[in-house]
């Protein structure tokens, strides 16, 4: 093996003619609108099983782009995705980017509670005066809790649904693709903080073009 | 697929047993040493090919719990990685965290040179008076400096190379291994700032037990 030699600003040109030509071969051929999305988490963790598990409500790219081109907030469930997601891009349209997740009166309320931060964080963040896309990259709680928000009368604007794990991961994803909110879920047990932060991304630079 | 109770505080265990049922499942035994580190990697990715592609120099885990218990510092490619990290329990041995990335002069100096701010990263970060474990989940090309360092008679602390992606990543991990610094990399395509973050807290767990 040798190094490749590859100017800086090239890198990710040819990350993704490489995650081409490997799509190709698989015989993997992505849905247009979604195909930038999906091949980014592809992109953030070099797992192709993406290009599989991937799972869209209809229209779900294009609803995403119109609210954050509107100015749309983006909630987290941890501050890794937080750190992940290009604010500057999100703020040119007037969001901004949150996580409660180490807020001290959410981790009070959660032990009083016997539930999770992550499930407290999303009922804080139901109360956001601004229209919400939530990115949960770690805990299937915050989706589960966002099932019961809705059943209460809330509507979320939109859903990342990308939780990682072994604990009701994969039944937590399948409330969200059952339910009328417009997601992006990534099917099964995979997902991540990194994989969260890499689809608020692609939306992102897909609003910037 | 039904929601199974389980409380906040126990998610994590239940977690691990599934992972351990699965390797079980998978025939693969770990190396008690590194049997946490991984098992970790595989917690935060939902992927057992970590179980298979985990490398460790000798005695890696010992050394890098040593280098923690006396106050090394953990230097990061990515705000991602260093949001992850546990800081609070490496500042009780003395250390702390910190990522050079968004340094307004490192993008200065990275552009000036047409090399990547990974690079001028890892340069700055070799001025460090303290040992430094450099953890790297995105940037081949910082593992590539530290090589280029190495040859120059820097010696790291620790490195843990687990950047994810396509280009020059397999070979940029080779150059670590083949070396004489004690390592924690992970062969292949997959890595990440997850999964650099993820090591990273195993390890600092393990100093707190």
């Amino acid at each position: 093996m040798n190094i490749e030699y590859v100017l800086p600003n090239e890198i990710e040109k040819r990350s993704f003619e490489i995650i081409d030509e490997e799509l190709d071969k698989l015989g993997i051929k992505l849905n247009s609108d979604e195909e930038l999305v999906t091949k980014r988490a592809i992109h953030t963790s070099a797992d192709f099983d993406y290009a599989r598990t991937m799972t869209y409500s209809n229209d779900a790219v294009k609803i995403a782009l119109d609210l954050i081109k509107n100015g749309a907030d983006i909630c987290t469930d941890t501050n890794m995705t937080l750190a992940g997601i290009n604010k500057a891009v999100l703020a040119k349209f007037g969001g901004k980017a949150f996580c409660y997740m180490a807020d001290e009166q959410v981790a009070r309320e959660a032990k009083e509670r016997s539930i999770t931060r992550a499930s407290v964080s999303m009922e804080k963040a139901s109360k956001n005066s601004k229209p919400t896309i939530f990115a949960i990259g770690n805990a299937p709680t915050a989706l589960i809790t966002l099932k019961e928000l809705m059943e209460n009368g809330y509507k979320p604007s939109f859903i990342i649904g990308v939780p990682v794990g072994f604990v009701n991961v994969e039944v937590a994803k399948e409330l969200i693709i059952a339910s009328d909110v417009p997601y992006i879920v990534n099917r099964g047990r995979k997902g991540g903080s990194n994989i969260a932060a890499a689809i608020c991304n692609a939306l992102l630079y897909m609003c910037k073009e």
